[in-house]
């Protein structure tokens, strides 16, 4: 065998230089294993996506040779790609209870079968090839997370999943410590970390602070109690289910997606809803408001969401009141700030409490900071670490994390998606690249939106469009219908008559010289008439409409 | 004289319930003074507005009465509508030396006299019709800011500005507290005072503190040092200067606006630049990297900005190298979140060290918190107090923090713009609203981009376009030409032959349906067109293009 066929190949097709669709290939030979299939919602600049997965065109290619996908845990970036992977790639999916509990309601809303479903527990030992694989309990923003170790023939690789190292978790499930140590003892080849918070200094709180901070507001509250936080985050749910106890109020889930999580999670046994506290939402006016607590979708100021119809008062069922005091339990994702603010100041408006300040104990993170990222170093001991999950800069503050506790420079890779990392059992490098990106889903479309498209949207979208129209008998070399021009989202067309009337002028004009030169290349005339009616418009209003010569032929 | 004559109005045009666009109106019988004339930045929704300015016709329609313009600052939001209100309204423009300054290069631009401009300094008083006007020193994020106090007939009304505590300014130029106890104890009727950081618990950290960390920084750092900051923050360029003088390093300024600001700031004198300190951006790489300190704009992450060019190795003099030190001295304007973190991951990657977390003491606030907010209440100890400057949580927050004072929320108003405080001698209420609102300027285009025009980008923006051209001759009733489709943002047309071959397909369905029913108002035959065209469109892509049908007749 030669030494090539005897290295591992680690590629890393998602989440690295950004925070969303994670996955990662694992090859040995003709065998390779997935972890995780997430998917990312669009940057601001991808206008009109709805979301996007990784290009696992390189899985495609080896399709007889991936043998499973392995789920660390059920938030969408890491199981919201699989839905497109499956119909491409149908294999076995192994999760924890939860994990795959929730991705069974993707499945079936898809059409896709559920039989590749593979349930583990933590400390599950599952042989797939030449792979060992074992799953072990983490702590995160949702239960039943997982990390998993990879026992390989060149060695030990830990994924810790998305952790935090939280001490006083709601279900008392610790991170599995020992099994850290004991593999860390064995000695470890490659790990790789959450990297998401590497920028925080000191320790994340945990989840049992917002418990505390719910027993301390409920008991000043005289009103209705309303929570927002994420659909998926079900120990702060429960939280707010037992304070509500606590204070003898009836709780009622509001917002489809939260709905949805509460029903899945308590049937599979991971809430603790004492009997009879639910209540429908059709009935909260039934009762008092002091004896009311609602906890519902819409903590990121989705504009469709619960929360923002309720404080647009245009939910169906519940309205914001006078003395109603709205916990905003969760920080805004980048990029969604301005969204969330804004539904504060709605609520505030319609005349709520609104609690939703930093250092107010409302919210915690699901990822571990600085020392507990030391800690994790310290006990998995890797030879060489790979900083994942995480925008560029998280990386390289993980990796300059890893160094200070003495890891050299040349055992830590700050790698992009698609790149390879060769691993053989003494050594690891970078060696080479697969293809691997962003695959833009639209509507239906999967993949069929690209730069030209993107680009067109982006100028429709700052200056609008004019079209210009003229039918053209192309024997007798004459105009015999048009110009005509319509825009749209250029400018108010009934207060700007005038301007309509010289812009049809200026493609009169250019009509008029190609027809005088005899140009007959409808390309030329077409680009003419952009070119003069273009620097006409920017003259005239300081924008740049795109500009679209159809020309008829009869 | 009746009582209504006696009454004063204040009227707030812009700055409640956002934050931008400052400007506020005061009225006593036939005398208007106008405090501040800002502008804002357009949200994400106004898609292709530059920038947003305050509907003042209120002050159109009371041309003859508007005496007079006082400004605060000289930042964007106090003084970036001016030219906009000029051209409408030539009045007197009184201001600080610096204010005014900026105020000209803007007015010069725009091809306005600068006839108007009064220099004022803190401690002048100006007599306007009823008026009688005091201008007095505050702290904030640029030099030369002031607060202002206007006596009236039915008592004195008290402007903070833009302002914050500072003990240790960079200039020495403390808050007049003497003015402002003075003011307090003759007697205030109505205070309006700066609310953008009234959801910040302690006080707000002296200007100074970043000039500490700047030495810190400069002492540590062995390569070249990047620091970014706003281009009017004029005492931050300062420290740096100072601190590069100290560690016998050359400075370079880099990019437009900030190179402007500090050759307005050091012709008037609020700026010390050692001789010799300062070098062309052309000369940098003639220095030692550990000799240099560029201090630049996009603090931001502006696409356009200086930094960001830097960032993307797309900037004519100035590259980053590995060794550069790249310190973001300024926190992200909400909404520029992401921008800012994409610059930051960019700079890492180019090879820079960057220091941009919370907490690292390169940024302050340039606006009170809440324990200054109290400091200023207890000691203006106003009658009445309305909260300007912030979006509506900031207000509300500002207005429980004065009821926490003592004064009575019936003396509190959380007012709109537009909304009339009507103040006599004894009294203030709410009384009636005058039109007030976004006045959007696009390009050349003042005002005309509406709703229509923004739903229409918005549309376009999303899901792109399908214009559908069919040429009818209106005797024989019969297609001529077309009907062809171009389609714009919508799909790769290359990949979607079949797609528009379909679609043709169904409006000649369409039409043909028309023109056997002898349906011949074209505005019938377009929603036919648009109605099966988008049903077919959805069903086979799941996106809403919007479809554009245009008859063309001979």
């Amino acid at each position: 065998m030669s030494e090539t066929e005897t290295r591992l190949q680690i590629i890393p097709l998602g989440g690295l230089g950004e925070i969303g669709k994670n996955m990662m290939a694992i090859r040995y030979q003709d065998s390779i294993i997935v972890i995780d299939a997430g998917l990312m919602f669009p940057e601001e600049e991808l206008l009109g996506i709805d979301v996007v997965i990784p290009d696992i065109s390189y899985l495609l290619e080896n399709k007889e040779k991936v043998k499973a996908i392995l789920l660390t845990h059920g938030h969408e970036d890491h199981v919201g790609g699989l839905p497109y992977v499956l119909k491409e790639l149908y294999v076995p999916v192994y999760g924890s209870k939860l994990t795959l509990g929730i991705v069974q309601g993707k499945l079936k809303d898809n059409n896709i079968s559920t039989d590749c479903l593979r349930v583990v527990r933590p400390r599950s030992v599952v042989k797939i090839g030449p792979f060992e694989i074992e799953f072990f309990r983490v702590s995160h923003s949702i239960p039943d997370s997982m990390g998993i170790a990879v026992h390989t023939p060149v060695g030990i690789l830990v994924h810790t999943g998305d952790i935090k190292l939280d001490q006083t978790p709601v279900d008392g499930q610790v991170v599995d410590f020992t099994k850290l140590a004991e593999l860390g003892e064995k000695g470890v080849m490659v790990m790789f970390g959450d990297s998401t918070n590497a920028d925080k200094p000191g320790f994340t709180m945990s989840e049992k602070v917002v418990g505390n901070t719910f027993e301390d507001l409920f008991g000043r509250c005289t009103g209705r109690i309303i929570v927002t936080t994420f659909a998926s985050n079900v120990h702060r749910i429960q939280q707010a289910i037992s304070t509500a106890q606590k204070y003898d109020r009836k709780v009622s889930i509001v917002g489809r997606s939260m709905v949805n999580n509460v029903g899945i999670a308590s049937e599979l046994g991971y809430m603790d809803i004492p009997d009879g506290i639910l209540i429908e939402m059709e009935d909260i006016n039934k009762y008092a408001p002091e004896k009311v607590v609602i906890v519902t979708t819409g903590s990121q100021g989705e504009p469709m969401s619960a929360l923002a119809r309720m404080a647009t008062a245009d939910h169906r069922w519940v309205g914001i009141e006078k003395g109603d005091t709205v916990i905003i339990s969760a920080s805004p994702i980048p990029g969604n700030e301005k969204l969330v603010s804004k539904t504060v100041d709605l609520l505030f408006r319609q005349g709520a409490e609104v609690i939703y300040e930093k250092g107010m104990g409302v919210h915690v993170s699901g990822h571990a900071s600085q020392e507990e990222q030391k800690i994790l170093l310290n006990l998995i001991k890797p030879k060489y670490f790979v900083p994942v999950h995480g925008e560029y800069r998280h990386l390289m503050k993980h990796a300059k994390l890893a160094e200070s506790l003495g890891i050299p420079r040349s055992r830590i890779f700050v790698a992009e998606n698609g790149q390879i990392i060769e691993v053989g059992k003494k050594k690891a490098s970078i060696a080479g690249k697969v293809s691997a990106g962003k695959i833009l889903v639209d509507g239906l479309g999967v993949g069929d939106v690209g730069n030209i498209v993107l680009r067109d949207r982006k100028q429709l979208s700052q200056d609008g469009i004019m079209i210009v129209v003229v039918t053209i008998n192309r024997e007798l070399n004459q105009v015999v219908a048009g110009p005509d021009i319509v825009t749209r989202g250029f400018v108010y067309v009934r207060e700007s008559e005038e301007l309509i009337e010289n812009a049809k002028e200026k493609v009169r004009e250019a009509l008029d010289i190609c027809m005088k030169r005899r140009i007959s290349e409808w390309a030329v005339i077409k680009a003419q008439v952009r070119d003069k009616l273009g620097k006409h418009l920017y003259e005239k209003t300081g924008r740049r409409p795109m500009i679209l010569p159809i020309i008829m032929e009869i």
